[in-house]
């Protein structure tokens, strides 16, 4: 095997040919799989199988004085606002507790920035002539979707290994219509990326011209190690207050990963005037969150030991998996220099760099042959990824066995997909 | 007794003297009650309790072939669907199963409304001069704060005792400003009036000039019967759809009544269009609500004759409670003619109008007492009631016996309020 850029145009001609023969082989085959999502797997789901019956009657629902089968508690019951100000190095107070998916409670912070503003905001987003907001790019789709859905004009911020390129974040946020800022600080999505502590820091103390500049800290994957054990992170809160902007940040995280994707509890963690502000919005959206839920991931889990043994359980199986994919690329792809990769050491995605003007292609032979990917591009704002090269690979779901046959047609649709770009190029 | 405005001035004198004796008495016993929302009892609580350990294993989870501890299934399972529509007398496709609390689903669609408009609006709601919304009174002070909340100018429309008055809705929907109306159209909250089925025949052919007019079919207490049988009800998405008017209603409900207010399931029924676009715009917001939950509903309610049943056990806890309330009234206060109020064959409350004026001095008196009220107003927009007349009395959450000294404290008040505001009149 040799680097295909250094292949006389016979030689790829004849690769391509063989190759194309074997995807045949592969389309054959039927094959019908889903790494489009960072979605567990069942073994990771029966782990948590005991939560199910950890509350099995009326005296097992009291928090405290709290019957949490009641009304009440708006903002969370007290232990397990303790239970995620623990795991998350915040205070109790700085902790709002919600319902299934962190994402609803990301959406409902911007949905409330446009109708009736953020604490600081001079007047709701709805009335501002434009929204713009900065996104850190390979990032998470669904929250570029987010801003997409209100509007927003995104700012692509390319990411670098040490987190967003900040050189380009502290300029941008000079302008008052810049908002706001997606991250996903530790194992970003989709590259698993860890923001350096240089990183962190110039972003605590930006100076952001909007007085309203919501830091959306998605802290998805704060203890969603693959291999080894807990990497610590700080405080963001912390950080931020001590820069003087203590009302910048808003920190997401769930236990959708934890526990149960289709079950889990969300939490939003910012500062006591914000909670404050945003409770006095909330009064009007609903009486509670579930409550049941939260207790009974509370008596589960019990304290941040507890999650991060479960976590280690996870990652026993999430590793092989991980494994089985990047051993794929280093055997297959590495010799023929058409592709490069991530090798993250936590999160749920390695992020593929195909050769620039090959994603679409590959994701579409992938579909052909039955493996659904993450569209390409979905990892830009707008859906355009301008190189056409990022893809998201998801290797949760399935077993390792269906995982190595679809790296096996992954490898080979890179492969053809290259080939083909090089011979339209001549 | 006698009634008091038949009093001479001297024997009010000495009437209101010996009140004020008895109260000071109950002041002195140090009570601390609350009926200020329709929370329901411990007892009723604890009739559900076998919900807890409804699912033990992951077999447990499948709903037909959906794992429902994983992501996916944004708008509810498919047998929670089967369930609610069985229950709402709608089509499954016709139903969105959410998280705890049908506020959040209301609020969430008049959001939405403001944000990116509903199915049929020409803009969004923020990008409206004036948006005015209908409130039949006295009505849910909830509705009223969603709706205060973002920035509506709220109607009043007059309650009569087969709901809304419905020569003043049809006038007030030629305004193309008006975008909508709450309704709580059995044992409506406070007053427990069911809408009659004329009335129902006229909202559904109403035709709002406002192309996108929202009719917020609360339907919070279908199955709550506090007396007797079931009453059954008509689906009011058939009636709307047969006069044309198939995307103007958005029907709400919940369990939070039924199983647990703290855990429950929410459901809005619209038109299939109304929930095509509405899932178009929910994919941005949340990946799914809990559907772990929504198959211990299922799996516990089983259905339409299991909800009932239930239903009937929680009325066997409510009845007394309601009877205290009406017998203290009956006997207390009937004689003297200084208030009215309903006798709600099922809900959550029991609506009395006190003497003219007199609302809050009632409300005020109570509190010192240790008996917390709704806030006197609550029930009307903006917190006003222009009579200062209607008091909402929510009798499920204190035992009988406590009921029955509250009962005492309040005839008590309504007595002294009345006094005073015949004496200031002279």
């Amino acid at each position: 095997m040799k680097p295909y850029a250094q292949m006389t145009a016979a030689e790829r001609e004849k690769e391509l040919s063989a190759l194309r023969e074997r995807y045949l082989d592969f389309q054959a085959r039927g094959l019908s799989l889903n790494m489009a999502r960072g979605k567990p797997g069942k073994a990771q789901l029966d782990l948590v199988s005991d939560m199910l019956t950890v509350l099995t009657d009326p005296a097992d629902c009291m928090d405290g004085g709290v019957d949490v089968r009641n009304y009440g508690e708006l903002t969370g019951i007290p232990s397990a606002k303790r239970l995620f100000a623990d795991l998350l190095g915040t205070a109790p107070e700085e902790i709002l507790v919600g319902g299934n998916a962190s994402l609803n409670l990301m959406y409902d912070l911007i949905a409330k920035a446009y109708t009736h503003g953020l604490l600081h905001s001079q007047r709701p987003w709805s009335q501002e002539e434009t929204v713009k907001f900065l996104c850190p790019s390979p990032g998470y789709d669904r929250h570029f979707k987010i801003s997409a859905s209100f509007g927003m004009e995104m700012i692509t911020i390319p990411m670098t290994a040490e987190g967003p390129d900040m050189d380009l974040v502290e300029e941008a946020v000079k302008d008052p219509a810049v908002k706001g800022m997606w991250c996903v600080p530790k194992y970003s999505n989709p590259e698993g990326i860890v923001y350096s502590d240089a990183v962190v820091d110039r972003i605590a103390a930006l100076r952001p011209a909007a007085p309203d500049f919501a830091l959306m800290w998605d802290n998805a994957y704060c203890v969603h190690e693959i291999y080894g054990e807990f990497v610590p992170f700080r405080d963001i809160l912390t950080l931020c207050r001590e820069q003087g902007n203590a009302d910048m940040v808003y920190e997401f995280a769930s236990t959708s990963k934890i526990t149960f994707p289709g079950a889990g509890v969300a939490v939003m963690a910012a500062s006591r005037e914000n909670q404050k502000y945003y409770e006095s919005l909330l009064t009007y959206q609903t009486i509670s969150y579930d409550k049941v839920n939260q207790l009974r991931h509370v008596r589960y889990l019990k304290d941040k030991a507890g999650v991060l043994a479960l976590m280690q359980r996870h990652a026993a199986i999430l590793a092989p998996k991980f494994t089985a994919v990047l051993d794929a690329l280093r055997a297959e792809i590495a010799p023929l220099q058409i592709a490069t990769w991530t090798e993250p050491k936590g999160g749920y995605f390695v992020s593929v760099n195909a050769m620039p003007g090959t994603a679409k292609r590959v994701v579409a032979l992938m579909k052909e042959a039955g493996v659904i990917l993450t569209g390409a591009g979905a990892t830009y704002p707008y859906g355009k990824d301008p190189a056409d090269s990022n893809i998201r690979i998801a290797p949760s779901l399935p077993p390792v066995e269906e995982l190595q046959q679809a790296m096996e047609v992954f490898c080979l649709c890179l492969r053809i997909a290259a080939l083909e770009k090089l011979s339209a190029e001549g």
